[in-house]
């Protein structure tokens, strides 16, 4: 299915334009970003925690220590939303109000399933094939403690939404006589140069 | 006051090593990073809602249109949890396990108060003036009905903490022999060539 259905938690109350519920959109942002906030209710209140991710097919996996709260919570069958955003650049308008950000974010609401021992490491090869293609052939495998230690979750890719922003200023025409400068300042995660482990 | 008090919420569950209350760490984390992951409970369950933010002092400013559901709940008093994450590059290690990523972030826990109109403007300033210092002296001030149509919603920097990592992979000294490059390759936002509105 290449959409998400609608649901009361994804309907776009405002500003719709900026919404989709398109598969595809919400898979290549899933697949471009490493950070993912999960937001949890622990003792009555909210709580956002960072955390990587990666995706295999129609589900966002994480993984986290087996005795943290985050992956504790989450086995209990906590509901959850993960947002992912990615920041594409400062929106610089004639006007102070018009200023933006151009971004493409992902929200993800549901519950997240535990990945039983016999999938596991092959999920957690997947997010070290993502990291760098081939890389998995080449470290040490898990032994089953550290398997043991990690707890992996999916959550299903089914009730989500995507909503971005691109493109320059919406200044209105009498704005444009302002005389300053206006356009995006673009912004991207880019990696500098790898840092060899002296060891 | 240079350290945050720790709370219920605040207190470091595991791998404590990597966390503190360093106020004036959570403020060069705060004045780098351009977005915030804002969560909040809605219908009884975790919303997380990505929005710009800015500090002014002690307190984490962010606005929205009032008539959104994220200005609505916050100004009618919902406790709320605000994460903002920095990634600062991805470690690889000689084995799958120690892989990682460093990356710095501050957790803020707490209520908003609603800017009152007559500061509104200032604050707003603020964000203006953290994009690019001196713009908001060129830009075309907001008018009174702009001005109305935007909330501004400003979170006290009392109960929060700091959580990175850094540095290079911790293989255990037996991995030492796999013959995989390790290391950190390094991540950062940066800006590309600015694109003018041809408008």
């Amino acid at each position: 299915m290449t959409s998400f259905p609608q649901t009361p938690r994804t309907r776009f109350v405002r500003a719709p334009k900026r919404g989709s519920y398109d598969r595809n959109a919400a898979y290549a942002i899933l697949d471009e970003a490493w950070v993912a906030h999960v937001g949890l209710v622990a003792d009555g209140g909210p709580v956002v925690i960072p955390t990587s991710y990666w995706r295999v097919g129609d589900e966002l996996l994480i993984h986290g220590a087996s005795s943290s709260r985050l992956v504790r919570l989450l086995a209990a069958g906590a509901e959850a939303c993960v947002t992912v955003t990615l920041l594409d650049g400062l929106v610089m308008a004639r006007s102070a109000f018009r200023h933006s950000m151009n971004y493409r974010s992902v929200m993800v609401f549901g519950r997240a399933r535990v990945v039983e021992a016999a999938e596991k490491e092959a999920a957690l090869a997947a997010f070290i094939e993502r990291v760098s293609p081939g890389r998995m052939a080449e470290v040490r495998p898990p032994s089953a403690a550290e398997l043991r230690a990690t707890s992996v979750l999916a959550f299903p890719l089914q009730e989500a939404s995507v909503k971005m922003r691109s493109g320059p200023p919406t200044d209105p025409d009498d704005d444009l006589v302002f005389p300053v400068w206006a356009g995006v300042i673009p912004l991207r995660l880019r990696a500098g140069e790898p840092e060899p482990d002296e060891r």
